[in-house]
């Protein structure tokens, strides 16, 4: 809908989606929510890529990860750098080809690039909803992005898909509204998170939520931001996004001073503190930090089993979609495991699912890589979802 | 020195070596560091098990790591939970059994449990060092524990021993002293710091350095203590001394309250949750931000292949001890690999070497359990020690 016209010529793994620019869709039903509250109205920010066929059988919803947004594809005008974040995967003849799907990116509730979040105005109280704002759930997530289906006239999805917490949000797509997802596709993601993912999270939520300038989430009346907490919180997060080997091959022991001799101090010594410092900086200097606590709490709280004892399979039965699942040998954060327990959980309900492992060194950021076998395991997927639809 | 006698009857797997108790060494000529500065004059704490012979043989220094100090074993009088730190290791019939050696932990220099450090007034200023406290390495901590040696009249140490930093210092021991170290044992330890290694203690300095109590390291003259940094130091420190496995065994997705339905906030939710905050609050209550500051580096600067353009092997070459080098399959802080290289330095000059990998569930921190296997071996490595010295 809001696409430029694809170039003219394709290169060998296609090109972009161009120009883009978002929409932003108002509703104003309440929207009830897991916690009980009710959301009185609430936006959303949605970009859309290729054009929805007569028969509106074609459109595949891409559900984004923790830092990032509904600008998946392609880049806006003057600002060259602002390309999408799946834009590698998304676009004329590349794997999730525009040309024959209709893409829809939508920002999460609660999250801080033009949906309804935690810095938006309260419409009760005329200020920012602050620590306010109802903790929103993965299932949230998905009642909210029905109502931009019912809105383009949706009534099933080609795919939905999503890597991270994406693939949560494309999971719990297929038992919450399993006759409007043909099929889903579920990359780096996880059933439930570990002990381990739960203490990285609460890590960051620590770091935000002891930083003075928090000032228990009202920090927008302070005029301050808990950049301190945000950074600490980003780069935590970063070790957790690469491998080990990704790490050692990327940063090694290399220092940042050509000196022979160390500085003998606690200023920027190596590498991958000059990395990680700057990725901090960065982040904390746009992102919200009410916004962080909610979305790793939604990571924390997503646990489909949990209603049925634990039991993922029975809580997957209902499902009738097709699945494509993928993991990363390297990645720790979400291990080939978690979606390997997830593929087992379908199977035992003879759920159609195909599962690809893939072997790449870059830890769960792979799943934004156009690594060669992943990226074509994701193209013939959807070719035969095309075929199948008359694409 | 200090211990008192050893409980009549062993049991099983030795006993303690019962109420112990520190001293203090004052050593009063200047000390030059590897950065340069000079330590006019320092303390070391210290703590001894076991009776020095008539010979000086049959020593042991056992090296800590991080957050640990010279209380190695023992309990201190009417403080019966004060347990040393390797008390399951060192004894009576333990597997360094103190009925045969002289066991001797030093408290590091720049720690805070009563050597000169961070926290020590400086004699020139009468304020506390502070941030002016220079930066130790590993290699400064052996030269000034060479002078507790010198001062008990022990020409070469029977072994020098110790886990991860520890570890690190009981290597830089047999190259820095080769004539006075007979065997070096380093457990769950690494010749050098991964990247990711480094990135997880720069994570733990920010938020030391940007907590606003931290006043630039002197938060002393301040009479504040960075306690929001520290605690976040030690939550990221636990998740890595612990396996993903012993985190999902330990905690798994278990909720601290027994309520059905979550509680939609950023409370404690989660068991490990709960864990992390306890730990984090109550190592900011004890332990000195600026040392936490200095043993990172110290860890992250320790890399005694530079010297010799990375080649450990060359490195490695003037050592003349014996070595036993114990690793744990689950270990991903100091993953065995890091111990395999050791031994693969060692062996390209054909100096003697034993290697135990050991299969346990318990991640870093298992070098600090009793597994039957790991102490089982370090028990025969010490009795072989024993019966050449005719113990």
């Amino acid at each position: 809908m809001s696409s430029s016209p694809p170039p003219a010529e394709s290169q060998p793994h296609g090109s972009s989606v161009g120009i883009v620019q978002p929409q932003f869709l108002e509703f104003s039903e309440p929207l009830t929510l897991a916690s009980g509250a009710v959301l009185p109205a609430y936006t959303l920010a949605i970009e859309t890529y290729g054009t929805l066929n007569a028969d509106r059988s074609n459109a595949v919803l891409v559900c984004h990860a923790l830092n990032a947004s509904h600008h998946v594809a392609g880049v806006y005008a003057n600002e060259p750098r602002s390309v999408g974040w799946w834009d590698n995967m998304i676009g004329p003849g590349k794997p999730l080809d525009t040309n024959r799907f209709f893409v829809i990116g939508i920002n999460n509730l609660g999250s801080c690039f033009g949906s309804t979040g935690p810095a938006s105005i309260d419409p009760a109280t005329g200020k920012p909803w602050g620590p306010r704002f109802p903790v929103i759930t993965v299932e949230d997530w998905v009642h909210a992005q029905v109502r931009v289906a019912d809105r383009l006239g949706i009534e099933r999805f080609a795919a939905v898909m999503g890597g991270s917490l994406g693939g949560m949000q494309a999971l719990s797509w297929s038992l919450t509204y399993p006759d409007r997802v043909a099929n889903c596709v579920v990359i780096a993601s996880s059933a439930r998170l570990s002990a381990q993912n739960i203490a990285f999270n609460e890590v960051a939520r620590r770091a935000i939520m002891t930083d003075p300038d928090f000032h228990d989430g009202d920090y927008y009346a302070h005029g301050t931001v808990p950049r301190r907490g945000l950074s600490i919180a980003r780069m935590v997060g970063h070790i957790t996004y690469l491998s080990g080997d990704s790490m050692a091959e990327k940063f090694g022991r290399n220092r940042r001073d050509a000196a022979p001799d160390y500085q003998y101090g606690y200023g920027i010594e190596f590498e991958v503190e000059s990395y990680l410092r700057y990725q901090g900086e960065k982040f904390s200097g746009y992102f919200d930090a009410n916004t962080y606590l909610l979305l790793t709490r939604a990571l924390d709280y997503f646990d489909p089993a949990r209603a049925f004892g634990g039991d993922l399979a029975t809580a997957l039965a209902p499902t009738r979609a097709r699945f494509l699942l993928a993991s990363f040998t390297t990645d720790w954060r979400f291990p080939p495991e978690h979606s390997r327990e997830i593929v087992r959980a379908l199977l035992r309900h003879h759920r159609p699912v195909s599962y690809a492992e893939i072997d790449a060194p870059h830890g769960h950021d792979a799943f934004l890589m156009d690594h060669p076998r992943y990226h074509s395991v994701v193209r013939a997927y959807y070719q035969r979802i095309a075929e199948e639809l008359g694409l």
